[in-house]
């Protein structure tokens, strides 16, 4: 009994049949009492077909003109999920991004949200009514139609959470919840019932995509209690959250993998101030995503600088690298790919030394060796040879007991 | 030199290679130093294809969730046709019908624009944007999306002019313009450089669909240029306007025919008050479009009651028509389909006499036999046995040869 706020992907709301699926969940959660707001993404293929049509006119499409195309998909499946509640006899209403009084900023294909004026939802909802919101999309002050970008629609899910004061936010999607790590790689991995906000923020941007990063963020700003569930059965989910408790009792809640790793390290660069700048302002520019950095001084003043990234980004980063060589004073640079990132969270490490010390002399045992190491405070990293990738997994999740959470 | 407003039905727009074409037309149009307008409707299937998804979950779907779903087919076309025309190097926006200040009254899927906001348009123009607006659409004043129902983007373009003082709204469309009669019909047919509101509305509701009636009623009462073109060559088309010039040379403007008639006789029937009133009501109700209605009263206090509908409501009405049977009194009834409609549209035959008896004397001469006669200030429609149609068109076009007309 409350407010439920949900929020189901584009696979599941890909055809006729899978609408009225979604529309017999919401009309459950209705009739236990709650009141339910819905927000749903663009049907299963659509937006790719909208982009394909964009994509035949102009390969330089305005931006703003693709938010007008791209938010359609989202206002053709609010339009839908509404008529099959209404057929099932409930009283619903759907509602543009805009209409639902999302606000954000001018950047489009990647706004921000500023500010929700809920007026509209808490009318409807006082009005008894079911409300169906189209994901990933807003107005801006005067009016524009906005896209959010990618995890668009959990963002709005998490946003409305907030600004409706929702009881919790379940994203629905095609998992049962968030695992201690990929189940088809560890055969007994396990569905964590908890897990906290930051955990789940490094799980997240370690792979484990169940959640966008951005909608974790907003959700642990706002602090929104979020249920990851899936939309093919009934079972539990994980809860998202802040919590002390669970930090207590789990060290480590996830072994994560990263299997497209390429690392590049510049060696015998000058202790100079600005050259790492230069480096990675050089990267930035040409667009290459870089992950870890590691710089380490085994010589005094000269150091090493190593970073991780994509695969397919290691010729083009190597030929930023040899440009800036001479600016940099550098001796050389080394590129390896095959890489795979190995990494496990827990927001219990943070007060519990020898958690790391652990994780490496699992790896060790195994015959696995470390080619980069790198820690946060709720996370640590290796980079490890990609043929390794699987058994350093399955090692590190036996180390930590992690079949043994309890579900 | 001045302000132009256009639209482009779905045909025009239908792929990402017509709407290259659409777009060199309004640039075109921009390059002879014109302020443009470009109101489109949605991409050729692509209604039909959001009609078939509503179909499959619902028979019954709520007119405001379908406005919703409909609305996204026009935005489709508004966003494309506008990354064609900046692919081109000219500024453009595009603009939903919410976004060009179209208000609607409350009525879903067939809404009437009660006020048109011409801020955003004047603001844009001022700009030296070209504006590319959705058809079809508007807002009602709570900020519900709403459609105007069938007709709905050509009423859309002659609101926008009237709102903008445009100096013409032309109507693209798949023929050259507004033709004497059919040209598929009557061979020697002439393309009409002008008509005026009335006979244009005549024409309309006679079944020449170049123009949907409402825009021309709309534009009648604002008294807006309205040019109907094609969008395939550059030929002059139809101005619609009024004007007493070409009423005074031409007494007859056009032919037009309907190939779907039935009539319906009850004969016998009282001269008492409010049985035509019982009569036409019960049909009403039952959604059956009555076209003509004609009594006559051969036989001083009993009356002959003639109306004529489509065939396929024939049946229907007759069943109706016997249930009121002992209510009005009547001494029987007699139906007859397969007939046809042919008419003569002229504002030029008000103030001229003869016209009616020429039309007469030229369907007798080719031995066809008149079956009923019903008459407005500027029209005379016969109805006629269905295999006479094609003849009986012809014979009429050249009595008042109309094939002599200068284009």
């Amino acid at each position: 009994m409350g407010i439920i706020v949900q929020k189901y992907g584009g696979t599941s709301v890909g055809n006729p049949e899978r609408i009225m699926n979604v529309a017999n969940r919401i009309i459950a959660t209705k009739e236990k009492g709650n009141s339910v707001i819905t927000v749903v993404s663009a049907m299963g293929d659509s937006t790719d077909e909208l982009l394909a049509l964009a994509n035949a006119i102009t390969k330089n499409p305005s931006h703003r003109e693709m938010d007008m195309l791209l938010a359609t998909g989202e206002q053709v499946s609010i339009a839908l999920l509404s008529m099959a509640i209404k057929e099932k006899g409930y009283e619903v209403v759907s509602l543009t991004g805009a209409q639902a009084g999302i606000y954000t900023d001018n950047t489009h294909k990647k706004a921000k949200i500023t500010r929700i004026d809920n007026r509209r939802l808490k009318k409807e909802i006082d009005a008894g009514k079911i409300i169906i919101v189209a994901g990933f999309q807003g107005k801006t002050e005067s009016g524009e139609i906005t896209t959010l970008g990618r995890g668009g629609s959990d963002t709005t899910a998490v946003a409305l959470a907030a600004a409706i004061k929702a009881d919790v936010c379940e994203i629905y999607t095609d998992v049962d919840g968030v695992y201690t790590s990929d189940p088809r790689l560890v055969l007994d991995a396990k569905k964590l019932p908890f897990v906290s906000y930051d955990e789940m923020l490094e799980l997240a941007s370690l792979g484990a995509l169940v959640l966008q990063t951005r909608a974790v963020e907003y959700a642990k700003q706002h602090n929104v209690k979020v249920c990851v569930r899936s939309s093919f059965n009934n079972n539990e989910g994980t809860i998202v959250e802040e919590g002390s408790v669970m930090e207590k009792i789990r060290l480590v809640s996830g072994v994560a993998h990263d299997l497209d790793v390429a690392k590049i390290t510049i060696y015998g660069v000058p202790d100079n101030p600005g050259i790492a700048g230069n480096i990675f302002r050089g990267l930035a520019d040409n667009a290459i995503n870089v992950d870890m950095i590691v710089q380490s001084n085994p010589r005094g003043s000269i150091n090493d600088i190593s970073f991780t990234g994509h695969n397919e980004d290691k010729d083009k980063a190597m030929e930023i690298i040899d440009k800036l060589t001479p600016q940099i004073g550098s001796e050389g640079v080394k590129v390896r790919g095959n890489l795979a990132k190995i990494s496990i969270v827990g927001a219990g490490m943070q007060s519990n030394p020898g958690v790391a010390a652990s994780m490496f002399e699992a790896l060790a045992k195994a015959g696995i060796n470390i080619e980069l190491i790198s820690t946060s405070e709720i996370k640590i990293s290796c980079i490890l040879e990609l043929e390794k990738a699987k058994i350093a997994v399955q090692v590190i999740h036996d180390k930590f007991k992690l079949s043994e959470i309890e579900d």
